[in-house]
């Protein structure tokens, strides 16, 4: 498929002297300001020997403005052919890849960009490079966050010249060649009832409401986070592989579904998995973030019905003990280090999904070696969600479910386990998915050297799910006190059970304990996969017209929330575990009125 | 011993009429407000038979008022003789037991009590009940913490009349016929740089710059936390013994400290300990809290040698599998619940340590099976603490060492093991080292039910420990800026790795991560048991008169310390792990001029 396209490339080959030129005269003049045709509605192709440029849509949707930009006048809308620029052929464009101090060129359109000082203040690091003296368009497509008045800003502020309209049509015929309807065409339908937060890749989280009717979330409900299309899986040749350190020979590393069903004992999980960025929204509103702005039911719980990825790693000779005992026998190595013979050492378990970007890089995510093979941690290799064959949009064939953990490292579609010393080498796990300090933000030329610790498990977390934020509550009588019924969830990584949630409404100077539900509270120590919903009875007082909630949880190890947001507050906008903040409007019911109508009626 | 000093008492009886009488003639008259005699330096002894009456000393020291109790004149110190009320002899008091409304009685010198109001309110609980129709003495000569101001204030409001003084002195015989010298006679020597909370018990901390001069901390160094006398162990006689639930016959199940160190494979782990009230004293300036006052210190760090408990518990027929697939196997246990059936299963594994009060009760606590029993928690029984046999103040000869647990649940001088579907039925499991939340105090009849779970692993933490709080730092020269280097440490429960620590030098406006030690980040992943030191040179711009520093630290669960400690005060003042904040006062240095007497003197 590469040489496909290279091969059409080099047919498509036009060479233009490297002086700069004016735009080629069958172009028509456009007054500045305005569009000058009409945006292709279908996007463009990559033609070339580019790897995928996995950007994370959570992380692209707001790029910042680099100040490190010289400030280019932005005359046309992005993409469009700028009179004022010169115009370069696609061979030109692809001698700047940055080697050879040739600078880093990247098309958009009929747009040529220099983005050559931008890469350090990408948000997705240095990944942008793989689009080097090419086509950012079949990124932007599988990202549509990209698709955003902000990000075209930035990006005209790059612009250094034109592409030929010869080589502009050439890629979009590859394009319609290579993708017909696109990549997103094959993904399944929705519920109505998802709030999307974006459409492609598709992510979209349930009304809090119906999210907490009950403990199981039905799996029309359950929030959706995709990175890519979903793929569109043959079944009947689907395999998951095993490759890696420490398989013993002779052992079997290919399982089809059916292998891992006959071969391995089942069993069931119930887990709730949320999303690093639930409730990035409020982070925003303390200073703006990169990210898919979720509320805060960017979480889900349900029964996931697979094999122990411990029993799995154990058929192909991976047990318990080699994690467990460590590293290696040198000095470095018992005290918890690594040295180089150690890196020899599996640290990682790796997986690798089938949503693949256009150049056919999947999804991945690595969690360590001691989840992976702890029993005790209920790791599965799931194929039935809430007993039915797992939806398509949550990992069908199969899923790798990880309690306690953030929902990027529970895999969907996964078919490769790779037994490592290093977290997966995935955007994902190397680039995304971390937390930052609060200080540091993409105005930083050295943003990434504060990058934290891949994240794993999970804070303690909780929310207020009803009342929600700026609804109106009717009373009966204003002359009289009304109770508003709080309800909410509350969980934490890890297993750590839930043991308290506090409710308060006065700011936080006094608290009241809620009820939690028993079908959290009764979870196994340290291993409460799933929430605990939770709800109290407030009692407002006569003539109240304005009611502010707070919650805040305990966990078993008496981890708690903190007071607020900005602290935690990180570039990603990920990890928001602060208290969280209901307001409410208080005002007289006018139901009595209506009755009395609707009986005049009758 | 019981029957000894029952026999004693009956010696001693003395029948006085149940019509109240003054006091006899005797006793000297003696104004209001002063004391009529010195009191008795040694303390007195509990002669009946009444079991022991477990107070904690934490939860002790300063006793609340309880607005129950009426407000009779408290014209005497504590115990002296009242001569406006009746004298009772020791009969008529032992007859007040509470039982068939008889009113609930105690005894301290020569007062004599009425405690009934108050045993709802008693900060203890209902273990006040203990010591009803008799003397209170040998439980404060335990709990020395009871000899202050506040309590005998409490207890004088109580006073319905005086003991005879036969009755005293018999009492006092038999006091020292029993124990000569006193109960802590026997306790070690301690290094002189511990700075004491209280001596008896002995309970007292490091000064923070000696704490963090080291990773490991010298065991005369290493903070103490005890809640009874040391005990003067026989090893030659010494055994562990095991029993409870699921022991498999013909097993051995009773180890002297040889068998244990040649049956099983040695195993040294490095944690650190931290107090549930460490940092206890921060949270009384919110509102006072009850227990010892520790500082930032109540923590230290050492390599603890012994053999893993469940290597142990192995030996005896207890494994892993038996707690992992749990509960058992009806629906109830696999959804995580415990039905009857359950109870039988092995839930708890109990500690009980040699260390006992008056009565031979002994001090105990316990942890989930699950932690007991999982051998990447690293639970051992130790008798090396930095290679030497372990200190008669850290647990000689033998102590359960629980990585990333509340240092309560170390049990030192460990002596049994039980297996049971219950959590330890000691006083310090039951009553004490349980989180309440912040609206929760003593003057609430029904505070008790509002206890949280019993505290194991332990949240988030971190201090600075240099410069100390209320410190002055000299600079060279105030019109320059000078340079601060910051210090303190940060420790996680459960295993969690510290991943950052932020320092603010503005109220927490702005953050900057320290630089965490090797030797903390090089744990292994959810296996950190020691702590993190960390550091960071802070400059300080010239002029500057006062300096607030700030930290907080992020744990690999990325779990975060509140902000502020109002919201997570409790009575007891445990887990107090919000940000820790210290004041500084910068002063310009005299030192040259020092230096130029100095060369004078020359």
């Amino acid at each position: 498929m590469l040489a496909q396209a290279q091969t059409a490339l080099r047919r498509a080959r036009h060479v233009v002297p490297r002086t700069l030129s004016l735009l080629s005269a069958q172009v028509p003049a456009s007054s500045q300001y305005h569009h000058r045709r009409p945006r292709p509605s279908a996007p463009w192709i990559l033609g070339a020997s580019v790897a995928g440029l996995a950007l994370g849509s959570a992380f692209c949707e707001q790029t910042p403005e680099t100040e490190e930009t010289e400030d280019h006048a932005a005359p046309v809308a992005a993409g469009e052919v700028r009179l004022d620029l010169p115009t370069f052929s696609f061979e030109e464009v692809q001698k700047h890849t940055g080697a050879n101090r040739s600078g880093t060129w990247v098309v958009y359109r009929h747009g040529v960009y220099d983005i050559t000082k931008f890469i350090a203040s990408h948000p997705g690091g240095t990944k942008i490079l793989l689009a080097a003296g090419n086509s950012i368009e079949p990124f932007w497509q599988l990202y549509a966050a990209h698709n955003h008045a902000d990000v075209h800003k930035i990006l005209e502020k790059l612009r250094v010249g034109n592409l030929r309209d010869e080589d502009v049509e050439m890629l979009e015929k590859l394009r319609k060649e290579r993708y017909g309807d696109g990549p997103y065409s094959k993904d399944p339908t929705r519920h109505p009832a998802l709030k999307v937060n974006s459409s492609m890749p598709f992510n979209a989280e349930p009304p809090p409401e119906l999210l907490m009717q009950s403990f199981i979330t039905p799996n029309d409900l359950f929030f959706v986070r995709n990175h890519l299309p979903v793929p569109d899986v043959d079944v009947e040749n689907f395999t998951l592989k095993i490759s890696g350190l420490g398989i013993a020979k002779d052992k079997q590393v290919e399982f089809t579904l059916d292998d891992l069903k006959r071969k391995f004992k089942h069993h069931t999980v119930t887990t709730t998995i949320q999303c690093a960025g639930n409730r990035r929204a409020e982070m925003s509103g303390v200073k703006q973030v990169n990210g898919l702005s979720w509320d805060t039911t960017a979480l889900s719980t349900a029964n996931w019905t697979g094999v122990l990825l411990s029993d799995v790693l154990a058929s192909v000779g991976v047990t318990d003990e080699d994690s467990r005992d460590g590293q290696c026998d040198c000095e470095v190595g018992e005290n918890g280090g690594v040295c180089d013979d150690c890196n020899a050492v599996i640290q990682h378990v790796q997986f690798e999904g089938l949503d693949a970007d256009t150049e056919g890089k999947t999804y991945g995510a690595s969690i360590p070696v001691a989840t992976a093979l702890d029993p005790r941690k209920d790791v599965v290799l799931a194929f039935e969600m809430n007993g039915e064959t797992i939806p398509r949009d949550h990992g069908y064939p199969l899923r790798v479910i990880v309690p306690g953990t953030v929902g990027a490292r529970n895999v969907k579609f996964l078919h490769r386990i790779v037994l490592s010393s290093e977290e997966s080498p995935s955007f994902w796990q190397q680039r995304d998915y971390k937390g930052f300090p609060p200080n540091v933000d993409y105005t930083r030329d050295d943003f990434w050297k504060f990058a934290g610790d891949s994240i794993q498990e999970l804070p303690v977390q909780s929310a207020i799910t009803e009342p929600k934020n700026g609804s109106v509550h009717f009373v009966d009588d204003a002359t009289d006190s009304s109770i508003v019924t709080v309800k909410g969830y509350a969980w934490s990584g890890g297993g750590r059970n839930i043991i308290r949630v506090d409710i308060s409404v006065d700011g936080g100077k006094t608290w009241t304990p809620a009820e939690l539900h028993e079908s959290g509270k009764r979870q196994k120590y340290n291993r409460a996969w799933a929430w605990t919903p939770w709800e109290l009875d407030v009692e407002v007082p006569p003539g109240t017209k304005k009611l502010d909630i707070l919650c805040k949880a305990v966990d078993a190890s008496y981890n708690v929330q903190p007071d607020t947001i900005a602290p935690i507050w990180n570039m990603r906008g990920v990890l928001n575990n602060a208290w969280h903040r209901v307001h409410v409007t208080m005002e007289e019911s006018e139901e009595e009125e209506d009755e009395d109508e609707s009986s005049e009626d009758d």
